[in-house]
């Protein structure tokens, strides 16, 4: 071994080091149809979507400071969306390396993570809406086997959403029934158990992600998961409540559940697009009916040009629902 | 923009108005066991099968004198076989301009058009007769998405054949059932609904697209579609009417059959092969037995080296079964 | 045709006529729960494992010399285990060249040779236990048709065994019944036996393939097969022989069984790993067991290198393993 060699692995020692110091965070758990921390508490999650942090890295964005300013805004959670396509792009080995930094850094700002496979689609007979959504059921499983040996004992990794927003698009996608898609879900969160998983499996339901009614005849037979849903401004017309409540709202009943998106924006904000258009009124009926539920939620989303974006230009000035939240989040007394 | 563009554009589009200028043709429809136009006449299809539009194009007889050819030897159709293998090789974008001008060249000479997914084996099993019929599921769901995107709206395309000739060649290929392979179809034809497609799809049985005995018991759950047969001289012995009744012919009695594949030439004719090897005693049997029971046909294939081959040269000499099509098709009031 | 390239074709057929002249050997058959020979004579294989022909080949091992030490040692039979991710490498074309050398030389010294598709995981999910292992079900059914029309009236090839070591990992790679993993085996043999092969196949059960109690309630529906079991050391505590027959033994009453893979090693040994670390009481145990039973098996590994090794250097010095099967297989009378 010679000098600069050494110099280098010192360096990458302390790095490593620097970067994983951390106060370990309690694993969190399901009991009944709430999370809870390791002193029973129940904990609700208010966070934020972060882009896809191959994105973010391509822009210069991936850093500590945009962990620190999530945080700044009353986030006590974040949610990575891992495009399959970025995930392949870049490499396994580079992208894991992603992963781990956004861990430690949400680590270090007492901040959870749900590791999010963002695909769109039917996983079944892989048609998905986007190129960059494309992946494949040994694909799926491979990667969450891989986030489970990786991250399973990590407790500020708290979640694994399994398959973002699992949709037949009217059909375009073809069909798939709701036990197809349960037991994939059951397939995965036996793979992520065996292999270490101790976080908490998130389940979504069709119509991207939004609809949970099956659940009602035929749960996900495995113990200790979430379910998601997607209650964007326009899945429902007003009052939305009523329709939430039958839709998925009914779920937290028994179970916990996440929304782990959910945002708006004016028809004229760029990148605006069906069902994400609406405003205020929308942001206090969901967070409302969130609250008084414990149904932890998560804004999408922390960028500047993803749409609802939450922040406009590089000093993170809030968007319009980037300020409703903001405010929102800050109000809460964790 | 600079000057050279600018022309080139300019350009562009004028070929591009030039290519499609047709006129409006009128949508096929099924009707009981018969196509329909859209004044309700009956419509009974005699026409060729182009080689691949990619080969073509590698060959240089890609262009609408082809096309002027086909419509002057008395076809009121023309199908075209895609292989997936082409299909990938030659990509997606660059394919789709060949079946946009092909599209066009069929609607200026009043012909229309099937699309047929020109694999030969057992897609469930993804073995094939060569690497020129290689697909997947996913990939052959993924096709018909795209077509019926595309063209769905364009009344040229009447017909999407969805799976050339399934086979299980007596096992080499392994096993599917008529239930998997009803399955698989009924799946492409939601796609192909819910994708805009408003063409007719048709589905083929085992046996290389020869045998339709379990339509009789079970037939595709969807409404306005066909079923095609390829009933070559080899497929049965003489006397061939009543086999072909008992097969496929039967079917004709309450859903549209088209036979997307006759032929013959002789034994000594270039490519000759099993079960191709046949004379005009053929060509009278096939054709009385369409024209009687109102039964569309396509001729395999208008090329010079494919077999059996309809022409011999550059000239469009027609050969032995070239001359007796010929002969035939024009021999129709249309 | 030049004459450079002249003298290169005749020294190519000089050598593929020196390579496969052989005595023609015995096509085996199963009779009963027997091997039998064409005279009817029941036949007992002890063989070895070589490794990976595409390794030998590698380090400069893949040759006559080696064959004729395998023969040496008292082997009359040999297992070829081709890894999924060698065969993709080195590339079709090529590695055939390798067995057609391998199974021309083993036929010289009187050896049969057993096809060993050399995977360790679950196929139906894609899961594996390395990269080398990867394969999909298409490729698998794809490889195993290549195999019976290529070898399949070569009475040398006496054995196919379709996959080396099914296993779930303690639902690390997921789920699988065995009704499934039945039905694949089901539809490789059904493609082999279409594509002209006329060897034995052999199937393996779960736990790497050790565990064959399912077949006491639900057998492979297919005739002329055998079962495979791979009992090491460490898969059962002392006594062996009674947890042995109920979890594999018990086949023999009514099948065919060969040990495709058995070995032992000191923990110290290089590699030495669970469940291969044993000794001679192991030794004397197993072979005693199928001495009995007039059960076949093979030891793993011919090899320098790859563990449970079986000789230490480039003299074929053996190992600890080595000289006790070296001094068992030639003890047998053939
Ligand atoms: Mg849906
Ligand atoms: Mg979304
Ligand atoms: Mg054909
Ligand atoms: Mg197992
Ligand atoms: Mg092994």
């Amino acid at each position: 071994m010679n000098k600069m060699k050494l110099v280098i692995n010192v360096l990458t020692v302390f790095f490593s080091l620097t970067v994983l110091a951390q106060t370990k965070i309690d694993r969190i758990k399901v009991k009944g149809n709430e999370f809870v921390n390791e002193s029973g508490k129940v904990v609700v999650f208010r966070g934020l979507n972060t882009s896809d942090p191959d994105k973010l890295k391509t822009d210069g964005v991936w850093g500590e400071d945009y962990f620190k300013e999530i945080s700044n805004w009353g986030a006590t959670a974040v949610r990575f969306p891992v495009h399959p396509q970025a995930w392949r792009r870049r490499g396994k080995e580079e992208y894991l390396k992603l992963l781990d930094q956004g861990i430690a850094w949400a680590a270090k700002y007492n901040m959870y993570v749900i590791i999010d496979w963002h695909s769109i689609g039917n996983l079944k007979n892989q048609l998905y809406l986007h190129e960059m959504y494309y992946t494949t059921l040994p694909e799926t499983y491979a990667f969450w086997k891989l986030m489970a040996e990786r991250y399973g004992k990590n407790t500020t990794v708290a979640f694994y959403e399994l398959f973002n927003e699992p949709t037949m698009y009217t059909h375009k996608f073809g069909t798939i029934t709701w036990e197809e898609w349960k037991a994939i879900n059951e397939e995965i969160i036996t793979i992520v158990r065996a292999n270490g998983g101790e976080g908490i499996p998130l389940v979504a339901g069709f119509n991207w992600a939004y609809d949970l009614t099956p659940v009602k005849y035929n749960p996900i037979e495995a113990e200790g998961i979430g379910y998601v849903s997607h209650p964007y401004p326009m899945k429902r017309e007003q009052p939305w409540e009523p329709k939430w409540t039958e839709d998925w709202g009914y779920v937290k009943e028994r179970y916990p559940v996440v929304l782990t998106e959910i945002g708006f924006c004016d028809e004229t904000a760029p990148g605006a697009h069906v069902p994400v258009i609406g405003d205020e009124t929308y942001g206090d009926a969901i967070t409302d009916y969130c609250d008084e539920k414990n149904i932890s939620y998560f804004i999408w989303v922390f960028d500047k040009k993803w749409s609802p974006q939450m922040y406009v230009d590089d000093k993170y000035t809030p968007s319009r629902q980037g300020k409703y939240f903001k405010k929102k989040m800050k109000s809460y007394k964790n």
